[in-house]
C-alpha cells in the first residue's frame, strides 16, 4: 500500500461548556510526516471513542492534561505500522496506542502496544481485548473484589464495558442484573446471558431494582453516575462493593449535578466504594488477556461493536455515544483492515 | 453501697422526622429488678451520648433494630456490678455494655465487656478506650490505612472521635488538620497537636483547606457529610482514602439532603471510600486497648469530655450534642464512681 501525501485528522475547536456537538471539533488535513531516528509512522485503522475523552475537552486539572483548543483530540486507536526508524518495529505489525484522533501518527516506541492478531479481530484491541474489556476485568475482579453467589448489578449493560462486566460476571458464578436503555439494549444484553435486564427510562427504577436483585446487590459497576447510581445504592447489602469506571451522566455537565447525600447510608451497610482507572492495571494486562481471549474463542463471551467509517464522521458518533445512541462499543474505522 | 427500691430510665417518647428536642423522650421510675439465674444487675455510672443514637430513634431498617417507642432509649454504659448470679461476675467489678439510658440494667454475661480499671478513669471507657477510640483507631489504621508522611484531614475534631483521630494520626507520622466548629474548639484543637485547624463557620472553606493542606489531602476521616465533606473531596490526592464514620449533619434530616454528585471526581483520582462499623473490629480491641493506654499514659494522647449530671439532663445532652453544643467526648454521669 503506497503512502498518501497528507492525512486527515480531528481536532479541538472549543470547548463546549455542556453538551458536544459535532462543531465542538474541526476535520483538518496535513502533510504526512516522516519517522525521524527511533520514530515510528502508524496508519491508524480504528478510532476508539470512549467517555473518559469528555473528560479531556475540559481545562481542568485531571490525570491527564486537556486537549488544547486546535490540538488534536485525544483517543487511543490500532493501526498498522507504515514506515519505521524503530528497530523493535517494522511495517506491517500492528500496534495500539493513544495517538489521538488521526489517520496516520508519528509514535515513539514506548507508545505502543504490539497486538497479536491470532487473538481476533484487530478493533478488538480497542475493546474486548483492550481499553474497555480490560477496565471490566480488573474493575470486577481487583477493585470490586467480587465472589461467586453474589449479586451483580452493571449500569451501561450493553456498552463497550457492561457487556464485559456481566459475562465475566457469569463466568465467576455470579447472578448479573443489567441496566440499560431502551428495548432494543435490554434484549441484547439478555442475549449475552444476563439473569435480568432493567431498562431504566421504563419507569419505578427502585421497583425493578427490587424485583430483579431480590437479595439485594453486593458489586454495583457504575459507569453513568446519577440517578441510576442513586437507585443502586439504597440496594445495597452489607459489604457491598462499589466500583466506579465513570459518571457518563456527569461527564457533559459543566458544573455537578445535585443529588440525594448518601454517605450516610454507606455506613451502616460498610460500603466500599473505589473510583479507578484501568491504566493502573497495565502490568496486568498479559495476565488477563489470555483468558479474555480464550473466553472469546470458546463463545462463553460475545461481544458488540458499533462501528461507523470514515474519521469525519467521528464527531458526531462521538456526541451521539454521550447521549446513549451508540449500540455497543463506538469506533471509528479510518480506512480498510491491513492484509 | 445498698441498692435502691426503684431507678430511673429514659424512654423514646415519639419518633421527631427531624431536629431532636428533649420532649421526644420521657422520663419513667421503674422497681428495681433481681438478677435471676447466669443474670446480672448492674449499675450504670456514665451513659455514652453518640450521634449513632439517632438512627435507633428511626424506623427504618438498619443494621440495628430501632428503638420501640415506649422502649429504653439505645446506648452504651459502663458501671459497676451490684448483684450478680453469673459465675464469671463479681459485685464491684466494673463492666461496659449496650445496657440504655437506665441507672440500673440486667444483663446477660454476653451483653458485658469487663473493664481493666488500672488504664484510666471508667468514663474512658465509653470514649478513649471504647468505641469512639476504637474507632478512631481502626478507622484510621484498618479502614483508610494511614501512611506516615500523608496529610490526614479529620472533621468534628474535637469529638469524641475526632481528638483521637488527630493524635493517632499524629503518632503515625502525618500532617494532621482539624474541621470543628468555632474557636474555642479549634484552640483546643491545636493545643492536641494538630498541624492546622479549621473553623468552617470562618468562611471560604475551600481556600482555608487548600492553606492547611497545601499538599492536598491523603486521608479523610469523616464524621459529618455534607458541605464540610464536599470540601474535602474536592482537595483529594491520587489514590486518597476517605473512612466514613457518620454523617452527623444530615442524621436529624428527615430525607437526604441534597448536594452535588462527586463521584466522577472519585474516578480519576482512584479514591476509595469505604463506610465503616467499629464492631467489626471487636475482635482485635485487646491489641488496639494496649496500646491506646499506653500513649495515653505517657501523655501522647490527652482526651476531654463533656460530663452532666443525672439521668434526666441525657435528652437535653444528647439534643445539643446533635447540633454540636458538646465539647468533647458527650456523656452523662448516672451516679457517684465506684470505691
Amino acid at each position: 500500500m503506497s503512502l498518501p501525501q497528507s492525512y486527515r485528522r480531528v481536532v479541538l475547536a472549543k470547548r463546549p461548556p455542556g453538551e458536544v456537538s459535532p462543531d465542538d471539533f474541526r476535520v483538518e488535513t496535513a502533510a504526512l510526516p516522516q519517522p525521524k531516528h527511533r520514530e515510528i509512522l502508524v496508519r491508524a485503522v480504528y478510532l476508539s471513542l470512549d467517555p473518559y475523552m469528555r473528560g479531556r475537552m475540559k481545562d481542568v486539572p485531571s490525570y491527564a492534561p486537556p486537549v488544547a483548543i486546535g490540538g488534536v483530540m485525544a483517543g487511543g486507536i490500532v493501526g498498522e505500522v507504515v514506515a519505521s526508524e524503530h528497530p523493535d518495529f517494522k511495517p506491517g505489525e500492528i500496534v495500539e496506542g493513544s495517538l489521538g484522533w488521526q489517520e496516520y501518527a508519528i509514535a515513539q516506541g514506548t507508545e505502543l502496544r504490539k497486538i497479536d492478531k491470532s487473538l481476533g479481530p484487530i478493533s478488538w484491541s480497542n475493546s474486548i481485548l483492550g481499553m474497555p474489556g480490560m477496565t471490566a476485568y480488573f474493575g470486577l475482579f481487583e477493585v470490586a473484589g467480587v465472589k461467586a453467589g453474589e449479586t451483580v448489578v452493571v449500569s451501561a449493560a450493553s456498552g463497550a464495558v457492561g457487556q464485559a462486566v456481566g459475562q465475566l460476571a457469569k463466568i465467576a458464578g455470579c447472578r448479573v442484573v443489567g441496566i440499560a436503555g431502551g428495548k432494543a439494549k435490554c434484549d441484547f444484553v439478555m442475549s449475552l446471558g444476563f439473569d435480568a435486564c432493567i431498562d431504566y427510562r421504563g419507569g419505578d427504577l427502585d421497583a425493578a431494582l427490587k424485583a430483579a436483585a431480590p437479595q439485594g446487590v453486593d458489586v454495583y459497576f457504575d459507569n453513568v453516575g446519577g440517578v441510576v447510581a442513586d437507585a443502586v445504592f439504597k440496594q445495597l447489602n452489607f459489604f457491598a462493593r462499589v466500583a466506579l469506571c465513570g459518571s457518563v451522566s456527569q461527564t457533559s455537565l459543566a458544573a455537578p449535578e445535585m443529588g440525594p447525600r448518601l454517605l450516610g447510608l454507606f455506613v451502616g451497610r460498610r460500603v466500599t466504594m473505589r473510583g479507578f482507572i484501568v491504566f493502573d492495571f497495565i502490568s496486568r494486562y498479559p495476565i488477563a488477556l489470555p483468558r479474555m481471549a480464550a473466553w472469546l474463542k470458546d463463545g462463553r463471551i460475545t461481544y458488540r461493536e458499533d462501528i461507523v467509517e470514515g474519521i469525519e464522521n467521528a464527531p458526531k458518533a462521538f456526541a451521539g455515544m454521550l447521549k446513549g445512541e451508540n449500540f455497543g462499543k463506538m469506533q471509528v474505522r479510518l480506512g480498510p483492515d491491513p492484509k
